[in-house]
């Protein structure tokens, strides 16, 4: 008998793996249905019971043709789902389905509606919701020009220099330039990706993805396995806009997919720049594009960049724990007990503290940032300070 | 005894050689009194009647201090005013002062108040009102890059192939640039200098100015024989600016002098554009920051520049005359009557039917076509249709 949270984060995992990022038909039925019964209608053949028209269907089905269109979709697939003993290698192998409610969950997501990710793949060191407090996405052509990869490489290790994650599609041209320059920088970055976050693609990013992993992570809504599609990196795109403060487009042709991702920032609502170059070049051309047509701002630097996100971050503000503290389960609760209230500790001296090993600490730790619980300071972690003054914009608890 | 028109075109000229140009001393006296009262006062030592305060100073002048610091200024500077022979031989060597009220006038330089030139001195074959008429100022730095001199030449070159005047400062680099792109475009170019429309400054540009007074024209605010000063082309930079619908910044660093016209443009209200270039350029970063911070318009290419301008410019307005026709000298009047009112005609056919030399018919037909009378088409010239619907923006008359 598994729990409650973990029935749902096993039934969101079958999501993933039936139905297409992004689907507005799931997302509109999940406003409805537990995600645990939507799978089990799906393997029963029917409707899920909220979902059912009243007068619906005799088949057993809801009579709506588009949702009956696409739980038959959906059932068809339920032979992609893995076994659990799938479920069990991947977390073995350092793949873990972090799901709305998680301590890791990037609320931030919340803004695509119905077409939020029922769940995100991630793999690679870092906490995603942590590493994401502070991001900009960095995105670009795949065919960058020499300018190009020399500017987006400074701007993104200047970002990750001045502790700034910096997010990206993990494609050959700017994209890849922007994770290599965060990690010259020392900072996190994070790719996402459409394929699943086991594979490497493209092929000639292995080692960068590695790197990647190692001092950020790999992030996907398809399953482990699952190569990309054309129309999958599109669907991707409102994903690598949803996760950041906001996007800058480095290089782009006026026809480049990297506009979609711009696109969807703006829709969003979030801040979009574009770097500017020379008018002689096709690879600037979408750039200015945006700055004239779309009201993009013209960025030259890292500087810019983080003025114009920070405008809406007053100095004082920091956000509140978004768990109630008796959520957390009992080795991380153990590790809150032990951190410092002012001067920082060390991971190592907090494992100590608490009884528990360096990785269980470290990957505590993390999480307990991204709650808001604690925060990291010279000396290595501490509780996190209440903010002076009246709270601007404190994010609200997500269970 | 001369007449009234002539008698205030002989005091201007003098103001223009005793007064600095934009000096707002002499603009504000200006709306109180006519230039050849201040002359006249000027030459007896005395403050212009209308000026005198109220119990004012015994010993002529007008008791208050900053104004009769320039008075006396001016009247010390009246040695430099050029006798009447000079005059006449500038006239006769192709150089003419245009005033207020001209027909030739380029009325949208009111907009500089009391800065507005006393007069405009005026070398080259353009009629400068009907010639500024669909004029864009192209302005940037000396020390431009071979990007900035190319991307210059071919904007300034697409501007006049489509009809478009282009307003710079005759300068090295930038400037250079812009006026002979737009001369191997076949169009009018007028480069506003900051000496006397006789001396060559600078040295190098001496062919240059010889080919823009050829297809356009050099105008100045100094009288001839003057030599630049620092200050004065700062002061220069106004007219630049006022000159045009709009204003380019083609390349520039951050502390150039073109971001001083760019600041004028937009002081005034007028467009502003900037073309931007590599992030790794200095000489472009003036352009980004007026983009960035100014909100001056990214445009890349002429088509950017001219939807920008025209856009209060609706396609069928046409300005009416700005003159009453009965002001119309008896020669000019005469051509007039000869311009067909459909079918073009070519300045040499009009000029036979109105018994004029070919000469005088193309001076009179520029003049006529900037007092909003005729109206250059593909075959010639023909009268200026009415505009159909109703007139948006029609400029006042001014006399």
């Amino acid at each position: 008998m598994i729990g409650r949270a973990e029935a749902e984060r096993v039934a969101r995992a079958a999501l993933t793996c039936v139905a297409e990022p992004g689907d507005e038909v799931m997302g509109a039925l999940l406003r409805a249905c537990s995600p645990a019964e939507i799978v089990a209608a799906l393997t029963e053949g029917r409707a899920p019971v909220a979902a059912a028209a009243p007068g619906g269907g005799d088949d057993g089905w809801t009579g709506v043709p588009r949702l009956d269109r696409a739980l038959r979709r959906w059932a068809a697939r339920l032979g992609d789902v893995p076994p659990e003993h799938t479920l069990d290698a991947w977390r073995t192998g350092g793949i873990r389905l972090v799901i709305p409610g998680d301590p890791e969950w990037p609320s931030q997501l919340d803004v695509l509606g119905d077409a939020r990710p029922w769940g995100l793949w991630v793999r690679g060191n870092a906490d995603l919701r942590y590493a994401c407090l502070r991001s900009v996405s960095v995105v670009g052509t795949r065919a960058a020009t020499a300018y190009g990869a020399h500017v987006c490489t400074e701007l993104a290790m200047s970002l990750a220099e001045r502790g700034w994650t910096v997010v990206s599609g993990g494609a050959y041209g700017i994209d890849g330039s922007a994770h290599r320059g965060a990690l010259t920088g020392g900072g996190t970055t994070v790719a996402v990706l459409a394929c699943g976050v086991d594979c490497a693609y493209p092929p000639g990013h292995c080692q960068l993805f590695r790197e990647i992993r190692e001092h950020g992570a790999t992030v996907s809504e398809w399953p482990p396995g699952r190569m990309p599609t054309r129309h999958g990196f599109l669907v991707r795109n409102r994903v690598i806009a949803a996760l950041s403060r906001g996007t800058v487009v480095v290089e782009a042709a006026v026809r480049s997919g990297a506009l979609n991702t711009a696109r969807h920032a703006r829709d969003q609502g979030r801040p979009l720049m574009a770097v500017p170059g020379p008018v002689t070049s096709t690879q600037s051309a979408g750039c200015h594009e945006v700055i004239r047509d779309w009201g993009a701002i013209c960025v030259t630097g890292a500087q810019h960049v983080i003025e114009l996100l920070s405008l809406d971050e007053p100095a004082e503000h920091r956000p509140g724990p978004v768990l109630p503290r008796d959520l957390l389960d009992p080795v991380t609760s153990r590790i809150l007990d032990a951190v410092p209230s002012r001067a920082g500790w060390g991971p190592a001296r907090i494992a100590a503290a608490a009884g528990v090993d360096f990785d269980t600490a470290l990957s505590c730790l993390g999480a307990l940032a991204a709650a808001g619980f604690v925060e990291r300071c010279d000396r290595g972690w501490r509780l996190q300070r209440p903010p002076k003054g009246p709270v601007v914009g404190a994010e609200p608890i997500k269970t």
